[in-house]
């Protein structure tokens, strides 16, 4: 039944998307919604949760002894509409994108490394790479644009999907990061990721972008209204003088776009990145698509709660994967109620820290199906 | 060189244990102390945690990102001498027994429950079960000694040892739980495990006992000079009348052995169980061996606690698994300088917890060993 409400919702969104976004956005108005965004989010079996939940009593052990195990193993039960749900199929995106603000030496790395990284990526070396492999997941790397076009190599690995769509954002100091077109491009390239092929029973999302903490900064203090050093971090670890150089694009940022980010979307297209649109489109079409997503840390969270905030639904079908040291992250899991499953002190992102706690969920569903009940077992149950 | 050394000390230990301990037991003292848990800890190659930490600044992500993971790959290389440290071969092993003070309604459950448990360990049923199965760990369930025998096909099923060295350690309300000679005996019976074929990359120790929160809860109090409200849970999830029960127990226990707690072994001796003394055993020849521990929740770290307390060199080879929901146990955690790797509100015992974080160990391992350079992935390093 889920099943097919969900195949449904899938076509809607394939027949909404096919609708061509560009229309609108050849308007050149800034208030372009792709309107497969207010698609609701897949209906949760609440007679599969109530089911788990009964079977978690009847296990070989104390009633929510398993913690967050427990939840977790009901979560999936309502998503899979069904009470002994399984995890085997977890698919892995890492987009990528350059950022203009990334040229302003905001970064301990120059700007280069986003398309050198996709060189790593594809070819296995990076985190998210070595974690992906290891755990079986389907992994691919998609460049939404690099501020120079990837070489021949990497642009054609079997990993890689080379989308392009421009050399990276623009700088958000001085301008809107993307049109209009290129935000919905953004967002439907995200979406691709999610209804190609076979429904995944997982979605992470990872991202690379030098600069993209700065711009993460930007979104977070906009969309929550902060100030700069509230959100402000090292990112990937530059130094004092580079920390007040974000810390400055950031403040004239925020200046150049102040009351203008009247909607989500607007502040997306103004302050966002290519990336991080594209995981906001990935995060609302796996909810449509009835695929629960497991966010990993600051970038990430910041595209949840935009994809929370353009569609309310979306919040049901995601779980936080970790607390990043980024100080920003903590404010976006506040609003967005956000309880990370894990505190590593990572704060790599691509991906990595959602892909390091993917065993507990694999574990909170072979625990769930697997353990014996007290009448299997005869084992005497409690009080 | 590691690996001569440890060999050596393994023979040590094996040595020293075939000296009868009942010798001195049979004197009547309950000063008995194993010689070999005073054989010292295998040494650390500070080379090789030199070498890892050189490795992970120059790996393909911003030093320091992924936090408590380098951390632990560096603890790796330092404790099997090498750069590139592997973890393929985990050792799990639950150690079970009864407890006198498990018959006085101090628990949810009654106390045939640990000998039915044993059965679901063996048969696969149990959760700790599930997820060594998962995790491809060498499995054992080792009885110490429960109140009534086990039936014959669980005592004699292949993933079972069944000591059966008494029926239960004795109630520490009225009495010490075990004479010198059953401590001795159990404490070997941890140490055999770990001694036993080719030395485990880890050790994982879990424990089954009805009543053993109690026990803890009283080992707490007298390790750590706690007032008993301040380690007393629910365990198992007993009733408030339970509670309370527990409560009177453990005061009475803690009221009974007064002024004779005079030595870490004489305080496991009388407050103790079978099961606390082999994961006790179990953890100081894992260290003397040269193989590090993943410690599971309160009962375990009181394990970990006294085998610290008898042998000082046994901390540098623990890893601590994750926050139990029991209150007691972040007493002992703080006692031991220890900050676990989860905190998911579990308090199941049987080293599910441990086992539950064992893939974080895996992972740190695997990123440690298998990402690129930045040399080897063409990727400019940062400032």
């Amino acid at each position: 039944m889920i099943q097919n409400s969900t195949t449904a919702f899938a076509s809607d969104i394939k027949r909404q998307r096919a609708c061509p976004a560009s229309n609108a956005s050849a308007l050149g108005t800034s208030d372009l919604s792709p309107t497969w965004l207010n698609l609701p989010a897949a209906p949760i079996s609440q007679a599969a949760r109530e089911s788990a939940r009964q079977r978690q009593t009847q296990l070989t052990k104390p009633p929510g002894s398993l913690g967050r195990l427990e939840d977790i193993a009901i979560a999936f039960a309502g998503w899979q509409g069904t009470p002994l749900p399984t995890l085997d199929h977890c698919r892995v995106r890492v987009f990528a994108a350059d950022h203009g603000i990334g040229a302003d030496g905001v970064s301990a790395f120059p700007q280069a490394v986003t398309a050198e990284m996709i060189g790593n990526f594809a070819r296995g070396g990076a985190a998210i790479s070595v974690l992906a492999r290891h755990q079986g997941a389907d992994f691919r790397v998609v460049n939404l644009g690099t501020a120079r076009p990837l070489p021949p190599d990497i642009s054609g690995h079997p990993a890689v999907t080379d989308l392009q769509l421009a050399p990276g954002s623009a700088n958000i100091r001085t301008g809107a990061a993307m049109s209009p077109a290129l935000l919905a491009a953004a967002l439907d390239a995200g979406a691709a990721e999610i209804l190609a092929g076979d429904r995944p029973q997982l979605f992470i999302g990872g991202e690379m972008g030098i600069g993209n903490t700065a711009t993460t900064a930007a979104l977070a203090c906009a969309l929550l209204d902060l100030a700069v050093d509230d959100t402000l971090g090292t990112g990937t670890g530059v130094d004092l003088a580079g920390l007040a150089r974000k810390r400055a694009a950031v403040a004239r940022a925020l200046e150049r776009h102040r009351g203008k980010c009247t909607t989500p979307l607007e502040t997306l297209r103004r302050l966002g990145g290519l990336e991080i649109a594209a995981l906001t489109g990935a995060y609302v079409a796996a909810a449509q698509r009835g695929v629960p997503s497991l966010v990993d840390g600051y970038i990430c969270t910041a595209a949840a709660l935009l994809a929370c905030r353009l569609n309310p639904g979306v919040r049901d079908w995601l779980l936080f994967a970790h607390h990043s040291t980024e100080p920003g992250h903590r404010h976006l899991l506040d609003a967005l109620r956000a309880r990370p499953l894990v505190n590593l002190g990572m704060r790599l992102g691509e991906g990595s820290g959602a892909a390091a706690a993917l065993p507990l969920l694999v574990a909170a569903c072979a625990l769930h199906r697997e353990m014996a009940t007290f009448a299997e077992a005869g084992v005497s149950s409690g009080d």
